[in-house]
């Protein structure tokens, strides 16, 4: 089983204040994983200490990547560069400015996975992927899937990414999810931010989505062209993938982990 | 015109103080590059400040890609976790150890680079790269690729690597030049480090070497097996590349940068 898991940078950070983690709402997120990771760990007699170095390593039935967003990281160096998904940078100040800053959340966020014992390592996108003039990103997982294997949880997050014509833009968390999700056959992904699911007009949970037509009103945007990374665009992307989505809150971490159904599903 | 240059670890650092800069030597080696990238814009009418936003991006005929090794960074790390290229580590604590170490002093060159007005962007192996079971290296290099096309200047660096059966291994620098100069048909390969040359019994650098066998004694490694990095690999590895290659000390890096035939010519 493999499952794809966004914890959005709203989550993760002080949304008002740039360049702060919400650290309750890290550690709430980190002690949920840790559970599960424990749980599946125990299910294979394989313990945290010690899980391979005498050669046992698990085969890798449940893997678990990790993407985060931005948060008050990421997007304010994005927005002082003018730089987004579509619109470039030649400057490497850009490049440094953004890409530190996310940096510095994902080690944050690599740190506290692994004092609750999940053996979490990063992956930069800036490292990895490159968008050609038509902004198509490639984005080889060779490092991705032989850690997934090798029984690592990989941590990805929202980077500047080179691209053909345009220098550096940036490529978001949601692209990510998306990405990984279909080139790893994942079996579940999980959108966990501050809502609890995809909300329809009087605030509460749709619970399942299936027809992107029967909620595009409801939702603002059936503009194809839509990239913002709003609703509509990640409602209609994880409506293409052949896993089963989730788009929930905090609350519903542990449910989608353990393979429940929290909040919103899509497809 | 494409160069890969690796400038040692140790010429960068001060080997017997762990995670210690040897600033005086990293300024120097900056300010060589910045020389001869500047005249390189130069030449094309390309200033450093604003060479691209306007759409008239150089087309990118004098690619350089700079690679450095671990010092006094990485390599007390990878000991102490008895991590080397072939011996792998499953713990988390281990990668992140090691990938900390080698990314702090990453950011120490790209800030000086930068800070000469060359456009360094870091590339993290650790993000990329996969060996297979026989320790064979896939290095996708769609990022490093598209960076450079763009006029930035990929910085890769030793770093851990996954590997299949191992968890995470290391990959040195000189293993990565020697990746770079073949896939990204380079015309030029530099190893600038503290000796000026390959040495011979008295000493002396040896002015070009273009048969093993003849150096092989000499080198004290004709063993086919020797992947730690010494001399008698890297001459055989540099040898079988079709680019010329330069092993020089810090006295040679204008020179090499400039076209001209610093140290031992390898090739």
């Amino acid at each position: 089983m493999t499952a794809v898991l966004k914890l959005g940078g709203s989550l993760l950070t002080e949304k008002d204040t740039p360049e702060t983690v919400d650290e309750a709402a890290l550690a709430d997120a980190v002690a949920a994983i840790a559970d599960a990771v424990d749980s599946r760990g125990d299910a294979r007699g394989v313990t945290s200490d010690d899980a391979g170095s005498d050669g046992e390593r698990p085969t890798g039935d449940d893997r678990l990547v990790l993407v985060h967003g931005g948060g008050s990281f990421g997007h304010h160096h994005a927005a002082a560069w003018g730089v987004s998904t579509t619109a470039g940078t030649h400057e490497a100040e850009a490049v440094r400015d953004v890409h530190r800053a996310m940096t510095e959340l994902d080690d944050r966020v690599v740190d506290a996975l692994l004092d609750q014992g999940i053996p979490a390592v990063p992956v930069r996108p800036l490292s990895v992927g490159a968008r050609d003039a038509d902004g198509d990103l490639s984005l080889p997982l060779d490092a991705t899937r032989t850690l997934l294997t090798e029984g690592f949880v990989p941590v990805l997050h929202g980077d500047g990414v080179a691209h053909a014509g345009e220098g550096v833009t940036v490529v978001s968390g949601d692209e990510l999810v998306v990405r990984l999700a279909r080139e790893l056959d994942a079996d579940r992904v999980g959108a966990c931010s501050t809502v609890p699911g995809v909300l329809d007009d009087a605030g509460d949970v749709i619970d399942r989505i299936d027809d992107f037509d029967a909620v595009a009103d409801l939702l603002g945007g059936s503009d194809a062209t839509d990239v913002s990374g709003g609703m509509a665009g990640k409602v209609r992307a994880l409506l293409d993938l052949p896993a089963s989505a989730y788009v929930f809150g905090p609350e519903g971490l542990r449910a989608f982990l353990e393979g429940g159904d929290p909040g919103t599903r899509i497809g």
